[in-house]
């Protein structure tokens, strides 16, 4: 296992615990004095929304020093997420896309960033990810993905690997029922998670091939995604209507598919018809050897 | 005029003086102790970084009780934002597309929001502002431009307005040239601002139309934009490469023409030679309007 991930101790899941708790204490003061408020909707039709001691609404993350990017690659409609120490300068790119390698890399020299690991949070089927060739381009860069992609990489991620950038870090959570090798990447203090296919916004990802598997991804999102606190911030993989984020609360309530019982979802997924993703037939090939087709 | 707009006075003034310093003491403490270390630019060519005790990199903004959403209409590239209050639910929205009103307003609902003012950031040629048909669906709600616009409007806006939405506001600066009527929209607190189409990431827009010009957006730009905080996130109306957030800092020292003299800004911006946005002959009449065409 590469030097630049640590399994989650016991000892550092009861820290992360620890900072999770104090995090959300402090975040939540005053969703806590508005408890059992009712904040109606005002246009007509609208469901109103309880306003408990979890807010629905996403706010903005309050991670301090945490550099953020997001960035959109249209031919695809993948998100990027370039995450950075503001300190230490340390980064994780997360998903990138072969076709905006320019574009991110000019990112990271600009802003000094000194990138440590390309994260991928599947093996994609609707795009090449640029994590080969951007290893040929950043001296000391790690590619990463979950074991169970079956795809090669540096690093092989499995359930409470941490991937550490200074004093923030990434924990991996497996999600399988996209794909069997798809992961959750969460920040240490559960302000912001990285959802790969797993949980789209309103929506989540298709379970008809790549192993797919509709209970499973069910299970996945509601025991490792639905257990987060409620105002964190969701990034999925993709968007196809211009929205950029979500948020744990939201998608409890207001997400049509996860919204359902486990034989309704799977009745959905199963019964979508979609065509294949254009690119699946030259994306996986590639996406299993991280982008590097030499 | 309006009564959810106030005139900022004196003493508002010195107040947003005072938040300002406070905000950006707390918020530069990691930056100052890094004075004027030396961060290398670790990719061949790279142009390093010296970070002074105002940071050149976007930080994820920290306004405790914010809800913030960008939103984004992809035939015209434009960005949408919608802010709130989190706990009063008082919310703004900015620049919001005619093709996407449906989606914007599903937002509005689903999070609980009281939408006030709708406001846009100048007098669009691109794309129709949904404002004039959103106020038909929202009751109550105040469509907003700049007096210097020449469009009808429920609020008239002019430098030093302040738009309130709960413990939050948005504070106008005017910043003409790419239009005489474009305006900057800066949070109370300094940590965000939304620049229209004065300033865009790496880019402005243009000034050969519409009373578009080179020398004027220079002066605004460095008069009214790059005096606030470099770590102050800049969120534009369009991107056409997938970027979402840029900072006044990364602006200042990376954006291609506006690094340039006033002169040498203007001979670039007078030979773009670029044709008419395609729906200009239809978007500037029905803008100046608010969108509302019967």
């Amino acid at each position: 296992m590469c030097s630049v991930i640590s399994r989650v101790k016991p000892v550092q899941r009861a820290l992360a615990s620890t900072l999770r708790l104090r995090t959300n204490a402090d975040g939540l003061n005053y969703a806590a004095a508005q408890s059992r408020r009712f904040c109606p909707g005002f246009i007509t039709g609208a469901q109103p929304l309880w306003v408990t001691s979890r807010s629905y609404c996403a706010r903005i993350a309050t991670t301090d020093g945490l550099l953020f990017r997001q960035l959109f690659e249209s031919e695809s409609s993948t998100y990027t997420y370039l995450l950075a120490d503001a300190d230490t300068k340390e980064a994780v790119i997360i998903d990138p896309v072969l076709e905006t390698i320019d574009r991110d890399l000019k990112f990271v020299s600009e802003l000094g960033l000194k990138l440590t690991v390309a994260v991928n949070t599947h093996c994609h089927a609707d795009h090449i990810t640029s994590t080969g060739p951007m290893k040929k381009r950043v001296p000391g860069l790690k590619s990463a993905i979950s074991k169970l992609s079956g795809a090669s990489a540096d690093i092989h991620l499995t359930e409470g690997d941490k991937i550490p950038f200074g004093r923030h870090c990434l924990i991996v959570r497996e999600t399988p029922g996209h794909t069997d090798g798809c992961i959750t990447l969460v920040t240490g203090d559960q302000t912001m998670a990285f959802t790969g296919d797993a949980l789209l916004i309103r929506g989540c990802g298709r379970t008809d091939f790549q192993q797919g598997c509709a209970k499973r991804l069910y299970k996945s999102v509601h025991e490792k995604i639905f257990t987060l606190p409620d105002e964190c911030l969701l990034y999925p993989a993709h968007d196809y209507l211009g929205r950029m984020a979500s948020s744990v609360g939201e998608e409890r309530k207001f997400n049509p598919r996860l919204t359902k019982t486990m034989e309704e979802f799977a009745d959905i997924m199963n019964n979508l018809n979609l065509p294949n993703p254009k690119k699946m037939a030259t994306a996986v090939p590639a996406n299993l050897v991280c982008g590097l087709q030499d």
